[in-house]
């Protein structure tokens, strides 16, 4: 049989990189724990009429059928894989209302899959990590600065570039258009969703003409969403515009608060941008998105936002928010440039080398002391010359080889880095704690 | 909308669940980490083809196809989803073969999906443990005992029933039967890997009527089949069968070399038992499988083996050996036997009350100061009267409810169990370590 190739927008890491990968998702998890948020993991398949609540995202959807079904299948029970994390969890929530405590704060890190046609940082198969909160009826605006500050607390204690969280709000952007007495605000925020793409002059060309806006109302669309600030002063920045409206008014008090708070729990982490729109309809109040020093070209790495209508079911309502992390991407992107390193490519922290192969039992006791104490440990795979059982190590990184000692004797430890060795006890020996477990490090971009 | 109703056969699992899922998920993981396995994680998906490489199974596959694919999907194409975790294993290796090193230790830690009718303990989507050793060209014999003491001793320390990895060899088995004469061994594995379901009686029955073997024949496979020792007299038990072999000399020294091991690192976790056979037919050497006690009849969860043939690619093969635990069953058992439990339903250790809506900054930095000591702490969701605030945390099993003090005076913290309550710093306090983080308990059977 032929040797196999890679399929084009369905990462695999080698187990260095996924050693990083494990590190990094271990980082976020236990930030979205130490907040209290539960874990969940829902089904990878939804049926396809839950999946197409939201038409917009039809053409992303993976089917399954079974190879060999017994009769066709039913249309109504077709299953398709998720393309999101939100959506699932807005069933989840409406099947399992009776029994949740709400307000329900849970995380979930999972794979999801979408037909997209694969491009850089974009694939068919990856990873998110999100979180979000529902509660019954109505939903706290303090949630609303609470998880953009988990988000990113999360990802400013990793090795990789500043991620700063954009936030907006649709009240406030639906307020300000209303107030100038504009038709269609949906269209207006899909134009101006694209100021960074297509820059602030065809932003006001296409208000005017694909909307039908006056060019004094296109360019104080534009004014707004050029405002960006680090605090709650943005508002003041808005005021000046000199648009009225209580929708207006509404949006300006809840991003204020969350800029507020955010200034006070997590200084820097979170910007007002009133260019964030955030395509997806279901957002209904705060959005955020944010983008990776150095990698903004390559979109956005971290979105969400409030959505009160998504889990609605029969009279209940269940108003969420939500973020999203794309690890995946975020990974792909430092990975592509490089700028990720591992200290080994493996877990063991020793080899444990083999004297004779009929004395393999006695290497197998030496790795057996050490994992008891919480070392990880291999033993060689072969009595080879000890050279050699030392290249075993030295090529995965493993900064130890343990030479067990004769009956009776003490073994030695080789640090294979330096040279230094040493008599040592399985029993008692430790490693310096930055050897105990691999390590990942920022670097500077290769070349 | 309707309320969503579940999917059969796609187990989807509370909070409380799910955290003794990721607490069992973290041991399995440590435990192959201490072994220096290294992380890998393959695609969902395969080529069809690849999934097909092994006919036997085709009936479980999952096919996807896009809901909007811009041209037909060439057959040649057609992806499916992965049933095991061994098939994409054995081509992650020959497509990367050039770039690992070998002997190449892997975990692998993913759901798997089979388009199986659903029944008790089998999903149509679940996840699995496990761990193989890939060589080129040869493999040592010793990564035959290490592997099952690797799975055996995940599980020992485990607050779960015991499992205990019975252990076999096909080419004791094949052996066996060629040394009797027997035209077509692997007809006769086949009727006797179902001894435990349909009994010695009409095993025999079988092997004459079906296979075609004499009466003594056919009694010396059950007379092997029955054989199960704790430790290497297996070989003797064999031995005095009296049937002769070169193959059958192979598996029993090899058998032999797993036992003796096994006995010495691992007393009690392994048995020899020569009944066992699996069905799938990849394996050529040691074959395990396991059950868990209590749950004898829900069949296996543990399975694995050797397979000398399954990564060939072209001129060069890759012998391995594997072992996989079956997480998801293995949790779904205990699930529905409500035999395992776990001290709360939330990460959270603490929940910082709060005075009024407008002093949640005061709560917002006692939750802080909390978290940086590693604490998982959440802050109450609405300022309401203190008994509800504290019936927030007993709902969820938080077993604490700190209370900011008056600007300027200490704040206290309330056992909520045992009513105590003192004053007490955020900078300092500690909770006793067995209430640090949701500790997970095998208990009684309920009922």
């Amino acid at each position: 049989m032929s040797r196999p190739t890679p399929l084009s927008g369905f990462p695999e890491w080698p187990p260095s990189q996924r050693l990083i990968e494990q590190n990094v998702l271990d980082h976020v998890r236990r930030t979205f724990e130490l907040y209290g948020f539960a874990p969940l993991e829902t089904r990878a398949v939804e049926p396809v009429d839950e999946l197409l609540r939201k038409g917009e995202t039809s053409k992303e959807i993976y089917l399954l059928r079974r190879l060999q079904a017994d009769e066709p299948e039913d249309a109504g029970e077709a299953l398709g894989l998720h393309f999101d994390l939100t959506v699932p969890f807005a069933r989840y929530v409406r099947e399992n209302a009776g029994k949740l405590t709400f307000p329900f704060r849970r995380y979930q890190i999972q794979k999801v899959w979408r037909g997209e046609r694969p491009q850089e940082g974009r694939y068919r198969e990856f990873r998110q990590a999100d979180i979000d909160v529902v509660d019954r009826d109505t939903l706290a605006v303090h949630y609303d600065y609470e998880l953009p500050i988990v988000a990113a607390e999360a990802l400013a204690g990793l090795p990789i570039p500043a991620v700063v969280i954009h936030t907006s709000n649709r009240k406030l952007a639906q307020g300000f258009y209303q107030g100038l007495g504009i038709a269609d605000p949906p269209a207006v925020l899909r134009i101006v969703d694209k100021l960074d793409k297509i820059g602030p002059a065809r932003v006001v060309a296409e208000l005017v003409d694909a909307v039908g806006l006056t060019d004094a109302q296109a360019k104080a669309c534009l004014a707004l969403a050029e405002i960006a600030t680090d605090d709650a002063s943005f508002a003041d920045a808005v005021r000046r515009l000199g648009v009225d409206d209580p929708l207006l008014d509404e949006g300006l008090a809840e991003l204020s608060a969350v800029m507020d708070a955010a200034s006070a729990l997590a200084p820097g982490l979170l910007k007002a941008d009133l260019s964030i729109a955030r395509g997806l309809d279901y957002y209904t109040g705060t959005v955020y998105e944010a983008k990776m020093r150095g990698f903004e070209k390559a979109g956005t790495v971290v979105a969400g936002g409030r959505y009160d209508n998504l889990a609605e079911s029969g009279a209940d309502r269940f108003p969420g928010t939500g973020i999203s992390i794309g690890v995946s991407r975020i990974l792909g992107l430092l990975f592509g440039a490089g700028v990720l390193s591992v200290s080994r490519q493996v877990p063991a922290c020793v080899l444990v080398a083999v004297v004779a192969e009929e004395r393999r039992a006695e290497s197998d006791a030496v790795a057996a002391a050490l994992r008891r104490r919480g070392i990880a440990t291999e033993v060689a795979p072969a009595a080879a010359r000890y050279g050699r059982q030392i290249r075993h190590a030295d090529r995965r990184g493993i900064p130890y080889v343990w030479f067990p000692g004769e009956p009776g004797a003490p073994g030695e430890v080789k640090d294979i880095r330096s040279g230094d060795q040493a008599a040592a006890d399985p029993a008692t020996w430790e490693p310096p704690a930055e050897d105990r477990d691999p390590r990942v490090q920022g670097a500077d971009p290769a070349g």
